[in-house]
């Protein structure tokens, strides 16, 4: 039995192979549309997250299987005493899958352990998103058509942002890529990353303050929302936080084919104006994290189409 | 595309329409039962409704489809301060279909604006809710044979009342109808939908304080909760509210076929001693809300039976 | 029209029935996997219990069904003053089954009353929880291969532990069952039990305080929780907690087929480290509890494999 607690669980060769069920997905989704007859999905959200938990769900119904679950902790089980790995050994008794968020670091590990189903960790803490990351990842390649030979900025919160480390640790399996961190000094991307992952790797990177001067050379750019409760003052939250905006004369040196990514939800770190432009890659993003999300279901099931 | 926001966004040959198509799906549910195989709808409630919310869901599973969504606006996404635009845009990457309910008027429509699926408009703040009005339309068509000629009293609170108003608003569009208000002089309909609705189409109509003294004139009777909090002070609630209870010494003088609806929920302005009247019709209309509901969703995703 | 209120609502002919039902599910999931289909499982949650939500529902789908419903009884119609047969009388006209939960006793009886379709009591106040004696039951059945001849020992909070009155209501019905009730003096098991059910029916029991010296008689021991608000006195719940606690040690002079029964959730009452004992039957019980609603569904909808 697999479970899919943090991204390196998967080999680069599982990802590909994922990429490419969800892009046959894409193309072929009638051919999708029963592989999951008869199964549930259980998504148990102890605390509630909208979109991911809808994504989840919308991916199950249309392989043609059912959802059950709840959408925030209030469950009176946890209340009158009961651990976590219980309340999933509970549910797993009933279900086929279960994807699991959690505000708790490590609760989706802890729960594997205790589960008669696949795991699929939806989200703990600041730590772990495989989805999206594998969200990311089918969106790159859909756009640039490779995993590698790039170009990719990322801007904003790089220091507590974990869809950031957690695609920075994917593509850091491939080749080719070259990484700009762009973000003010507060929120750099954490040293044990750089070390550990990138020079251990021995991948090309750069650190910056100015979107406006790596713009020209990216192919890639991923947006993040800077928290103004990151900052240790408000005057500098202020001075900085515009310069991380994302609005159309921003993009007027950027490449004609860059691609814009953002895990959304945005706040105002992408004016609404950028939408419309085709270089706007979020919105088949979303998508994606639907396509992505029916391939794994379907491999943790051990299922085909 | 074609989103419902508002009842006059249908005309009265699509009115007819739908009303032909629930009572055909009354007839023969069967012919249905698959009609939206594979179709997913997302009931996005940002404000609990759980009647609405389980009629529209009740509708779309009657139909084969699927549902997903969420019943109040804990939203995480909210919380971290994203529009309901950019929900709304979300979960239209997911689902084919959403019924939308927002404490705010206009929200539903705006959230149109950028959504890539229907929008139904599933009540908005005190404004429309016009999936209630198409079930009245139904119910008094199902107990009338027809929309016109007739005499219909409104009881209640007719100044704050979305039900009442839009229903006015749609039976104005209609002929031969006879309009009777009934009620306390705070809470008469609004002079806008007098001057601007039924005199501008020539239509008769009456009002009353006295629900005893109208009755014996009705064809259909529209109860409507008074609620406390619209009284400016507590002894003129008092002296109103039992005036505007029906129960059964009051429909003594009704006609024998009078048709006694209310949108539901009731607290006490009918008696529980009324519902065993074959008089009464507000448990057909809720179930005739799942068929027109029905009949709309087929509608706005172009499928037929 | 039936409806499962009170455990003893059904014969214990009937409970042999369901017994056999639930087995051959087990036995021949795949003929019962379309056996729903079409129809509409609503759970209505008055208060939350995610544990019995889930069961049902996916009960409902593993027959091909649906499922809609709430889980906490912030619905605005209560809010807005309905009365809880107004809701459910509502939802009857939508769904085709309803499994209620509500904090006071006798809801689910008053609201059955309005109801157009079948009700199942999922739990009222300390009162009835009709399905959990049926989950205990066929977990016996199962277990032991037949409903009598048999020693059972109850242990924990005998007082207000509403699954052990009901499951000693439906085991007075069988014949050749002694039964020991091992509790502290505070939490012993109703007079009016012992009197009017076990007394009358002239069934032999024991009373002790002692886990350890009943456990070597036993066949089935039944653990609840004890939970700290039931003492007088935090001293008396510190000196007797741990009394009432199972672990592997307590385990030692037990008999080698013992079948060790929990309605779970647990708290601490029984150590992690006897999940792995075979004796311990308990999330076996939790699979059970699915099955039994699956073939309690069935039989009140009238429906066959």
């Amino acid at each position: 039995m697999r479970n899919l607690i943090d991204i390196t669980d998967l080999t680069t060769e599982e990802i590909d192979q994922l990429i490419a069920t969800a892009e046959d997905i894409i193309d072929r989704p009638e051919a999708y549309a029963q592989v999951c007859r008869g199964k549930q999905l259980a998504t148990l959200f102890f605390e509630p997250s909208t979109r991911t938990r809808l994504s989840f769900e919308s991916a199950m119904l249309a392989l043609g299987g059912q959802t059950l679950g709840f959408s925030e902790a209030m469950s009176s089980s946890t209340a009158k005493g009961e651990t976590v790995a219980d309340t999933i050994h509970t549910v797993s008794c009933y279900a086929d899958i279960i994807a699991m968020r959690h505000p708790k670091e490590g609760a989706p590990f802890a729960a594997s352990l205790r589960s008669e189903v696949p795991i699929i960790n939806a989200g703990d803490g600041g730590h772990n998103h495989p989805t999206q990351t594998l969200t990311d990842l089918l969106t790159i390649h859909r756009e640039k058509g490779r995993l590698n030979g790039f170009t990719i900025g990322f801007c904003g919160d790089l220091k507590f942002g974990r869809t950031v480390h957690s695609l920075v640790n994917a593509l850091s399996r491939e080749t080719g890529i070259k990484f700009v961190f762009i973000s003010p000094e507060e929120l750099k991307l954490p040293d044990y990353l750089k070390e550990n992952v990138l020079e251990r790797n021995g991948l090309l990177y750069e650190e910056t303050a100015s979107l406006e001067e790596a713009m020209p050379q990216l192919d890639i750019l991923y947006m993040t929302r800077v928290q103004k409760e990151r900052f240790f003052n408000e005057a500098d939250y202020i001075r900085l936080k515009d310069t991380y905006v994302l609005d159309p004369e921003k993009l007027v040196p950027a490449k004609e084919d860059l691609c814009i990514l953002h895990p959304l939800p945005r706040v105002n770190e992408i004016t609404v104006s950028v939408d419309d432009d085709p270089r706007a890659c979020y919105w088949k993003q979303v998508k994606n994290g639907k396509y992505i999300r029916m391939a794994l279901i379907m491999k943790l099931l051990g299922l085909k189409a």
